[in-house]
């Protein structure tokens, strides 16, 4: 998309020489002919480094942005970030694209739907009802039961199996607010990539990324019910208990394992082998491998059962 | 139904003249030819005001329902209520409906199925294995993905998104308890109505109301894997947040933020601007508008923190 | 399968007469023609009174096997019980099984799909969308709504309704993790039976018995988006409020009552007529019945609204 209809679209003033926008990103993995935005201050210190052609910026954080680099000035980045969004949407579907692909000794049911420009690997089962989109791509022998969604662009391994009515890359819960309390979708372009050798179960739902992707790594084990948001990334062998949340933006190391009904808060970081009990709330990111918590507000366990011990005293004095 | 008919099935006395009844309904809504009932002393104060055509009510309650008005007694009226719902229930489908009606410019799976009587606005897209019952509507421009599940009689607005595998409609979970335990379906003869300009996320579940309509208003963003019970209103543009739960008969006012794993008890009103932080509790309802809450039992957001310090301070004690 | 056979599989040195394993199963439930293991010391006890024909074992657990027994000595035998799992596991779907029979008067949508070796019972409604596995069966008069998943060899009674986007059968979530914390799928052969008049609401998620069966029992009203993990027993005429999670093992009597977003651990007993409020989360068994529990950890509801006073009162110091 040409950067001078950009502008026109967030009614930005700009009358420097166009070129072409391939895509929307964050300011740390934007290339040069990229645009990414600037909501926050606390992001002014990454533009500097930033690759992006160009940048949505507000009036005072115009300064920031470097030559070489066009600054796009709006008052409302964030706003009209989730204006242009829409506009980088690739459609839902796509017929131009190639017919799908099936691997050698795959079943796919016939009432299956399987979007152009899909591939599917070698030995995989793909049960009636199951939908996978537009240029998504799974692995070998993997099996995939009945009313399963698999959005455009994702991928999910070899050697997997997800189980019935789960949800692979529906749109992360992103949308930017008005003064009038109105809210404005932020169309999420990114995907989902689910490694090799990961189980998900039932009516679980795993978010496709904003820009970027959504990873689930090697060996991961996903109950039901779970819900996995925009932009996290669950490390190698971790498990996640039946109903369990993690929040957008949450990176987890492998073998990390959160209890069931438990959740994170959004844009933290937890250490390889920390184990979180059932219900544990997590707000903070965890630095130090190995540990254990539960709780909400989270304790270390050991901690959580000495309070329980002082709550039941309180109860009979 | 004949008003006689009505009083064999549910083993009451009956004598007068009899008439139509179309419908069962609360005391408060209940027209001349409609069925209501009283199961609960503190709702006899609501019967001078009715309108309803005829009651159901026990023998103590009988002396409150005005002339004009018929008081068919039976010893437990929630029971009786329950067993005469079947009754009203419409069929789950019905072949003597018209042909489904898609408005031009939208696009419809064959792998999608449009129950009789339903009704598909412009430029929709209505993708596989989606499921819209009898006589229910969809607006224009509404994108409903895979396996998604509509309910008959329900109604989704324009400019909507509805993410997969996520289900409108379904009963609310009514039921009436014998003496000996066992449970009477209390059938949901209500629906389901999502104005324009919401966005429901994956595996979410709204289910329609016993009488009347829930309620989701315009601009209404919904994450996955919530639960809005049976006659609840959503005002605009309220957020749920992923795994939230909002119980039954619950109204809520515009741009009311529901966080993570949070939930309400049912049959409350929290006022517009009200933000619940992650894992609230809502057991009472709220009537200041624009305040900040926490915990189970809710208290304001700066006491729950106070209130985490001292704990804090318990645990080292 | 050949016991000679599964020593190889497992890497067990076995020179004694082979005979035919038909089945994995329990030490308590496992018959001479069946294979069971012992992973934790505290099951030695049961192996004197268990009928299996052969059982995995350690080193140190050898000498407890009776004569008439077979041992299948290895290192880690819940390792190797996973790995044997799989060979024990039925195809998914099964060519060679009968066509599928549907009773008189059911109505089945051609947009259904009904495995072979299924059996559906009188006039019930089967869905779009719906998938019956190989072996499931339904009873007589039961409602099954859009894009419900039944796995196979799984069982369903009369008279029940089963909400959109359910999913019964669904594997139960084990697996026997090695040194290096890699993970290895215990294959769940089990099934679920749903006696008769059951209601199960919508996206709810009940998991198959790894050995067995997970057993919802006649009567049952479960809401939306709840989870029941593997091998539990729900008693007659108990009831599941919305996101409340059941873990793995856990039985409970007769109209039990677990409050939205409650949850219990595994491997428990609830005594009948329990009714644990909104919220609970219960760690240990319940003996007596009757009472009534909330909190978490678990505390009689009377002590937990008299810890919420304290509580209150800590607040205001």
């Amino acid at each position: 998309m040409d950067l001078k209809e950009i502008s026109k679209i967030i009614n930005s003033d700009f009358d420097g020489i166009s070129f072409n926008i391939t895509k929307m990103n964050t300011l740390r993995d934007a290339s040069k002919s990229e645009i990414s935005f600037v909501a926050n201050s606390k992001y002014i210190k990454e533009i500097e480094s930033s690759n992006a052609g160009a940048i949505i910026v507000d009036k005072q954080t115009k300064e920031f942005v470097p030559n070489g680099c066009v600054a796009l000035v709006v008052d409302n980045p964030y706003l009209e970030m989730a204006t242009l969004s829409k506009y980088f949407a690739p459609p839902i579907e796509d017929d131009s694209l190639a017919e799908p692909v099936i691997g050698e000794g795959s079943s796919v049911s016939p009432k299956a739907e399987i979007a152009k420009g899909a591939v599917i690997g070698k030995n995989c089962t793909i049960m009636a009802h199951v939908y996978i989109g537009a240029n998504a791509v799974v692995g070998d022998n993997t099996v995939i039961y009945p009313s399963v969604t698999i959005y455009r662009d994702c991928k999910v391994g070899s050697d997997c199996i997800i189980h019935a009515n789960t949800t692979i890359g529906s749109d992360g819960f992103g949308f930017a607010t008005n003064k009038l309390g109105e809210h404005r979708k932020i169309y999420q372009n990114g995907n989902v990539v689910v490694e090799d050798n990961v189980e998900i179960g039932s009516s679980t739902t795993i978010d496709r990324a904003v820009f970027g992707t959504t990873l689930i790594k090697y060996g991961v084990r996903i109950d039901n019910l779970v819900q996995v948001g925009h932009n996290c990334i669950i490390g190698e062998h971790s498990v996640l208990v039946a109903q369990s949340g993690i929040s957008g933006s949450t990176t987890m190391g492998r073998n990390v394992v959160m209890g069931g009904q438990s959740a994170t808060a959004g844009h933290l970081s937890i250490a390889p082998f920390t184990t979180m009990a059932a219900r544990s709330g997590v707000t903070k990111s965890i630095s130090q491998s190995g540990m254990t918590f539960a709780g909400f507000p989270l304790m270390e366990h050991k901690l959580w059962l000495k309070l329980q011990g002082k709550i039941a005293r309180l109860i009979k004095q």
